[in-house]
């Protein structure tokens, strides 16, 4: 069994875990069959629960870690457990002894630890959250979800290269279209920022792909594959479309049940409504990946259940086998070339580039 | 008849005027006897659709203006257009001839063209737009949806107190709850600026009201009355919640045409499915108000059709019925003298406030 199909699981991460965690295994090692799992938590646990699911006590090995990580716990604390279940899976992927990382633990924490231990690759600045959801033409990658409140001209365009990186491994597509979100699709709207990322995007190698400017109805409407946006708004937008889909999904439960005539129109409708309600399913979007690590990270919703982190599992999967992070280096080689080319006024570079931000009290990453 | 009752209406602003704006006055008209519009445009065709429109006439008084602001001119080009219909009822509001004025037109013109020739109230820093939506536990009121892309911590303390105002004025409510956008509700997360504003706002008259922090989902759930974020969040906010609220209303409509039994189903559950459509329809929210101003503004959808012009007349009656601008003026009134309670480091004073963006290439106002 090859080392790079080896995935560290934080057990303990997730309000349900370990429970729906091995649980989640269990589906997913039916779904991968070459996949092995680091399975990293409470020992005597771990081992209860594999003796009640078989198939994925075949795929798994158990790592005692003592300590869990609380959801409420601040980065800073967390950095310190080197005991935690959480710490001791992201070590497994520093050390190589696994490709990737699965936790529904607390998001921050995450985050922290895998920039401060396992780090980012060569060349980025920041690392970025990224999620896939649907949309009325496919599965759209939206980045960054909140690993960065303010975002600089460098941080857009990286996204911009991890995202069509992200596009082409997970949704399979050849030339993912990209868009910058933005308050409209004029050239003049937003800021310097945006508008110094979508000019440095057109003279990318990804210029063919750049769809230009965004905004918000284009996430449902899939008007472009991959949506690039700084952490606070793709955060909220995220969370918006969550919210609003929650609330029509109660409202037509209520519709349904509102009278017999009602409730005998859902049976009539059911196979298309229960088609549509699988479509959308929370779930089937579970998985929001830090992007920019030098290992696949993939964080689970932490109040999902195992299906939900079976996919999650899933995601991280679909990153090791199609060589996720080759694949990345070979699209930041490309934009450090264009930086290069740009001369000393890049626009991208590190330290010269326009509302870098550099003292900005904003800079603060999220939790 | 008042003066203070008397709305200016620009006749030629959006997709189908004047004809729709026309027929959104008929509608108008009966809902609000007391009210006179001044109609702003081409007086030949005006008279010829007030003569189709024998309930709007009698409310009418036509005002001729031979020009009219395309919807893609840039704001600058907009303000020497003296001649044209939205600029000529703008002015209508400066000279205290018109209450409030109603466009379907250009957002960035009319909000250029608000603030410089009606002008802010004293004390504000900044306009903001502001606009209802439909949430779980009723309507919701959300400001800045786009007329400042950055904001600053007197900004979004500005914002709650119009906020509160609005909610007040135009949803009845006594004392509305007010949440400050963030993405996460500890008090860890999101930015200095943020956390800022929140501490003003638990100091002032508003603390009874203040949330604190809310996030995405929270606007559809409608945790708070109000919700209070920056334009550039704002604005992605409501177009990411509008573009989710289409992409399923359009499955639907595919799911019910899918099968004859879903066709069935349909008719049988049709009523709740009839009031729910109504209830989410975007033209009983179109109106978004910008607020901060020495009068009433409201900017129709451009697209809209008779019945959402005259949602947004409604929006702009309510405001002038209940004096919207005075008790603003009251609530200012607070806020300034909690200004001065805070000294000369008070934080949301026009010069010494904490991250007021002087210098930021990101000030510039979205058109």
């Amino acid at each position: 069994m090859s080392e790079s199909y080896t995935l560290a699981i934080d057990a303990m991460g997730g309000d349900h875990a370990p429970e729906m965690v091995v649980a989640g295994l269990a589906l997913a090692a039916e779904r991968h069959p070459a996949a092995r799992f680091l399975l990293v938590g409470d020992e005597a646990r771990l081992a209860d629960l594999l003796r009640r699911h078989k198939r994925a006590a075949a795929s798994c090995t158990i790592r005692h870690a003592p300590d869990k990580i609380g959801s409420d716990l601040k980065p800073t604390m967390a950095l310190r457990m080197r005991g935690a279940s959480m710490r001791v899976a992201i070590d497994a992927v520093a050390s190589g002894e696994a490709a990737g990382v699965v936790s529904a633990g607390n998001t921050g924490a995450l985050l922290a630890l895998a920039k401060i231990v396992i780090k980012t690759l060569p060349g980025i600045d920041r690392p970025a959250m990224a999620a896939i959801g649907p949309s009325a033409r496919g599965d759209v990658v939206m980045l960054d979800l909140g690993a960065n409140v303010v975002c600089d001209t460098r941080n857009l365009v990286e996204f911009a290269v991890m995202g069509d990186v992200f596009a082409r491994t997970v949704l399979g597509l050849t030339a993912p279209t990209i868009g910058l979100m933005n308050i409209g699709s004029e050239e003049l709207k937003g800021d310097d920022r945006l508008r110094a990322a979508a000019d440095v995007l057109r003279q990318s190698h990804l210029a063919p792909q750049f769809h230009g400017f965004v905004e918000g109805h284009d996430i449902a409407a899939g008007t472009t594959d991959v949506i690039v946006t700084d952490g606070f708004t793709g955060n909220v937008a995220l969370k918006t479309a969550e919210g609003a889909l929650k609330l029509v999904g109660g409202l037509l439960r209520q519709v349904f049940s509102s009278s017999w005539s009602a409730r005998i129109g859902y049976l009539l409708a059911r196979p298309g409504l229960d088609r549509l309600r699988e479509w959308l399913d929370p779930r089937r979007y579970n998985g929001a990946v830090m992007l920019g690590l030098n290992g696949v990270v993939v964080k689970s919703h932490g109040g999902t259940d195992a299906s939900g982190f079976a996919h999650a599992v899933d995601v991280a999967m679909d990153m090791v086998v199609h060589r996720f992070n080759d694949r990345m280096r070979e699209g930041l080689a490309r934009i450090v070339s264009l930086q290069g080319g740009l001369g000393p006024k890049g626009v991208i570079g590190p330290k010269d580039g326009p509302g870098s931000g550099n003292g900005d009290p904003r800079l603060a990453a999220a939790g």
